[in-house]
């Protein structure tokens, strides 16, 4: 049964928390409930973290692939009770979970980056001689914790770089949820305005409610609640008028696939919002990790652009808004050429001014291979 | 009870009728209940007037006008059956009526210039030797009459103006509801594609959904289906994508109130629309009757900004969609400065360049009397 949490906010979100040793559980906040309620789901069963990927319980590239990699923690976990399991016995169940989590979302890209990690790390333990079914448990506990804190430390250091730009803003303005919800801990564009609190710096934030799905409205808004982070929600079509009115001095977004050039892909409404904030002069950031670029492209122009169901628009407060039949055009993306980003901030630091070279150099001495 | 249309579309939307004499009664479709149902209120007594402009049955500046002008006809109509009524008699009950109607939506300056046209028209009728009192309320209907007639001749004055600008045009954005349901027919920036459908070109439409109330969902969507005009929807955040992709060639909307030099204020979103098509060099065009320019104010800075309700964005569509407690920012509109209007269309022709000069050529000459 879910476990309601008590009425007090807590210090941070915490999207994912596994309890207990190898034979514990993963608890998981279910976003679906967001804001209404503050729910978190105990996984101990294979099929609960399935459903919750699947049931976007659990939402944002790396949660889903730290969700995924405890999920194969907890599929382990009965095959490993007693002492008569064999190596084969473990990677023949391994592979079925495997198979299993891959179905839930098949279009995640960190799903299978994650699964594939834990498999690799599985198959080390698998040749220690020695090593029994519950060290080769401990060693996908061991592989998950170190996917879940390495995304931690990701986020971090995204939030320390970005704060750094953030210095002389009074308020910020936000589209859709780049929060800590999305990963580990802080997420990416929201991870600098975290930091910045926590260096003693509380910025304003606006935030677009982010339609049609107001991720904004939902969990942005939520988040920065909960870290005591005053925020104003807006409508989407709002955000012209605030920043007319000298009410932001920098927009922050995240980024779901940047092309060589600092093309970058996000939610439906960033570029319009990247247009506006060059309209009125105010510096347009963008946050997110290095292995959001795409180097094999090489502009915007080839990401190609998911169309989603027109009942997103239409019905999407569970009653219908618009007239049946109506045509609809409802991209779930858009692309912001890279002459309107001031700034990319990664984890490794600030690219600034955005381009080719400028990104090659910060993403290849750390071995980012090139597409030549 | 309401009546329910038949399921096949009518030519044109027709916002109100009179049915009969001046014995007879209004119909008009209920706003509210658009899209999902096409439902037509008969009006037989001053209450279902009063009723329909308070509850937004009727809504639009002019619609609400010409719905308070029959309204005083209904109002007397029971006054002048039988033969003792004396012209005191009528003019304390035209008082009365005049009184009512206008406590029914006390902001709407068209209602009160309507009742002060009628009460004018009464108080002629009455001087008038040898007129009873039937004669009396002829003389009521007539002028109703002629108010709903005027504002017909106007929409559709804009609409021819407005299809010369188009001319060239494949498709076109529009933003809220400025079409037939706001006024007698046609409306004033749809009444531009209307017009252009009668002369042969049909224009492909992209609509805003406009948070927060979603006008262009509801009713522009509904009233372009009706005329079979393509429409597509759009959530608002996706104007500056289609754009981009060069699905339109020109964005026109209406507007609720322009200064003397240009500046408009419009449905909020308007602004960053006209930020928008500059940045792509798509023309920005305002479609108002001559009334709407208050040669009062120097510029848009003038015009106060209408702050509304936040339970409109967090709980528009009947559910919570943002956590309690959240601050909310909700102007009701905004202006656009004159420089990125490129025509200003009234029913007495189009105003481009637009500038102070400009506006004074075109609004003077008929007598609308300057600030000097």
């Amino acid at each position: 049964m879910p476990a309601a949490l008590s009425p007090a906010p807590p210090a941070a979100v915490e999207t994912l928390r596994w309890i207990g040793d190898a034979q514990g559980h993963l608890m998981l906040i279910d976003q679906t409930r967001l804001p209404g309620e503050l729910i978190e789901i105990p996984c101990r069963e294979l099929s609960t973290v399935w459903r919750a990927i699947r049931q976007l319980q659990v939402r944002g590239a790396p949660a889903i692939g730290i969700a995924a990699a405890y999920g194969m923690v907890i599929g382990l976990q009965s095959t490993v009770v007693g002492t008569a399991t064999t190596a084969n016995d473990f990677q023949h169940r391994l592979q079925e979970v495997n198979n299993e989590l891959a179905a839930s979302r098949p279009t995640a890209v960190n799903l299978f980056w994650a699964l594939d990690r834990m498999r690799a790390a599985a198959a080390r333990a698998l040749t220690v001689s020695g090593f029994g079914p519950s060290d080769w448990l401990a060693a996908l506990l061991a592989e998950a914790r170190a996917i879940h804190e390495e995304d931690r430390q990701m986020c971090r250091a995204i939030g320390r770089h970005g704060a750094g730009l953030l210095k002389s803003a009074r308020a910020v303005l936000t589209h859709c949820n780049a929060g800590g919800l999305a990963t580990a801990a802080y997420g990416t564009a929201l991870s600098a305005i975290f930091t910045a609190q926590d260096q003693g710096h509380l910025l304003q934030v606006y935030v677009d409610e982010t339609r049609p799905l107001l991720q904004g409205a939902r969990l942005t808004a939520w988040e920065l609640q909960q870290r005591g982070i005053p925020a104003t929600l807006i409508c989407d079509s709002m955000a012209a008028q605030v920043m007319r009115e000298n009410r932001i001095q920098a927009v922050i977004v995240g980024a779901d696939r940047i092309a060589a050039n600092g093309d970058a892909a996000n939610k439906i409404g960033t570029y319009s919002l990247a247009v506006l904030a060059a309209a009125h002069d105010i510096p347009f950031y963008l946050a997110a990790p290095s292995s959001t670029f795409d180097l094999q492209l090489e502009s915007g122009d080839q990401i190609p652009i998911e169309q989603r169901a027109a009942e997103e628009i239409t019905e999407s407060f569970g009653r219908r808004t618009a007239p049946p039949g109506i045509a609809v055009y409802n991209p779930a993306f858009d692309v912001t050429p890279a002459r309107l980003i001031r700034a990319i901030i990664t984890e490794r630091g600030v690219i600034s001014p955005v381009s080719r070279a400028s990104i090659l150099a910060q993403l290849q001495p750390a071995g980012v291979p090139s597409r030549d």
